[in-house]
């Protein structure tokens, strides 16, 4: 079995390839024999696969590229390949290119592929919450409309139709998951929007301080790292004939309050770690947030098996343990 | 003021030029002094119009025909121009050039002309009921999630989606109409899996036979032509800021069944014209006609001011009158 990740040199591309590695059973008991791993920088290699492993520094949109990809015929598929949100608002060429047209020349270059020699690979498509844009109701149910306020969320919807058209075409085998707001993401503070939401918890977790800019009943819809790696292995090695036709849908997450999240920082770190917070409101990160979906009704979700955090605590505890190493400085 | 019409040569396009040629005074007290017409055959020009028609054959999906239809600047854009569903899916590449890439680069000339000097057209796209897929509620309402279950419900639900995003960034001052099945469909019968609807009507008021190929208690979705010009005209008058982020709306129309349009028939035509429907059931055509939707909730659109007729006698009444000079022959 050969397995494909677009875009992975990412956060999540690298903890998934980090996992596959070293466990290929998680994809079945025949495990997988054969890696390829793409992105626009270069991927590092995992430790301890056994199976052979090709890294590809490429860009998808480029011509050629999504039917150089596929002529190694891959079986299963992670595209996680994006340009993210604050950039592909201002870069609108951008992210059309990089994705919908990159997006829609991977499924074409499949279909194309299927054409030639029947061939019908497993894609698991990573698409957002920001498909949906207000206003909506209080928790967003698995009927409700796609009318997303940003370019990046309108390329996902779009590339959520697509998938949806081309497996029912057969030419593929799609399931787009909708992943909540990742926290707490690691490295250093990064300038999306949404980076308070992590920052909050890790800097202050080793001693530094974090600014906090908007207030603390906003309320958000999260899942750790951990989480996200579990939703793309199971979309992986799930039947997906339950989905019948609608073949996206919202993941299973936790929804809280900025105030919740600080609570769950106190019960590890103190009152020391929550002092690190320093509340300095920015109207323009407020506005933007306000226009973000807050709570969601996943049941379709979870009846086909997908599981996530039930409190700001395991979050937390799942980034102390994935990244401190299991514990947390004094 | 210049009015461009893409897809002029079909029914609703010839419908509404004439309309249009009749009294430029719909458009507002200063009419319209300029009309291009642009179709992939060529498009008639109408009678009795004082201003300047130009008329184009052009397939919008070429290179630089977009460009070249923008660089008139034209201040109203009706893009009405598609592949039917029929032919979409019998022919998966043609589809999507024409219903996506034609509708994209069309939107995307217009960006580009915005970005050279300032211009910011209202455009009046023509989507469908086939955005919607089953299953789906009894109503489906204006909040009701996109699942097409076809290709060209999946090309329109795209342009939907691209003509939202294209209004919000300013580029184009756009809105996307979902037209009921237009009923009662003038000219010969044609191949579309839902002919019969119209076929059952217009073929027995002119004495001749038409077969139904499904039961009596289908339900559907209607409005007629003369209706669907009158969308197409308030949309391209009406103010759109009451639209918000959400550029896309279902249209009124009216919920029937097969039985309810016969009786309507009986009424205008006797008992003699509905002797001439012959039942044929027919498999393939029950099963399409399952997946479509049967009523809308349409709050939304009513409260803009869009009206479809209440009853399946004024549909038949339009169309004696618009197509028959109003009188039946005995």
């Amino acid at each position: 079995m050969h397995v494909l990740i677009i875009g992975a040199a990412g956060m999540v591309g690298r903890k998934l390839t980090a996992k596959l590695a070293s466990d290929p059973a998680l994809l079945g008991d025949q495990g997988f024999d054969r890696l390829t791993l793409v992105d626009v920088v270069a991927p590092a290699k995992p430790d301890g696969f056994g199976g052979i492993v090709e890294t590809v520094t490429a860009d998808l949109s480029a011509p050629g590229e999504a039917g150089q990809l596929v002529a190694g015929r891959p079986d299963l598929i992670f595209h996680l390949a994006a340009i993210v949100s604050g950039e592909a608002e201002a870069d609108f060429e951008k992210g059309y290119r990089i994705n919908l047209d990159g997006t829609r020349q991977l499924f074409e270059a499949i279909r194309l592929e299927s054409l030639r020699e029947p061939y019908r690979p497993r894609i698991v498509f990573t698409s957002s919450i920001a498909v949906f844009g207000a206003p909506f109701p209080d928790k967003i149910g698995d009927d409700y409309l796609s009318t997303p306020l940003t370019s990046y969320g309108t390329q996902k919807a779009i590339g959520e139709l697509l998938l949806s058209d081309y497996s029912r075409r057969g030419f593929l085998d799609g399931i787009g998951i909708r992943l909540p707001t990742i926290c707490v993401r690691p490295g250093a503070p990064n300038k999306a929007a949404s980076g308070f939401f992590s920052n909050i918890l890790r800097e202050p977790l080793v001693g530094r301080e974090a600014v906090l800019p908007v207030s603390t009943d906003v309320r958000h819809w999260f899942a750790s790292p951990r989480a996200a790696v579990g939703f793309l292995l199971h979309a992986a090695t799930m039947d997906l004939a339950p989905l019948g036709g609608r073949r996206n849908l919202s993941l299973p997450g936790l929804s809280a309050t900025v105030g919740e999240e600080i609570e769950a920082l106190r019960r590890v770190g103190g009152d020391k770690a929550v002092a690190l917070i320093r509340h300095e409101p920015d109207a323009v990160i407020g506005g933007i947030v306000a226009g973000w979906a807050r709570d969601f009704d996943t049941g379709r979700a979870a009846s086909l098996g997908f599981r996530a955090e039930q409190s700001f605590d395991e979050i937390v505890r799942a980034h102390i343990e994935d990244e401190l190493g299991g514990t947390v400085g004094g």
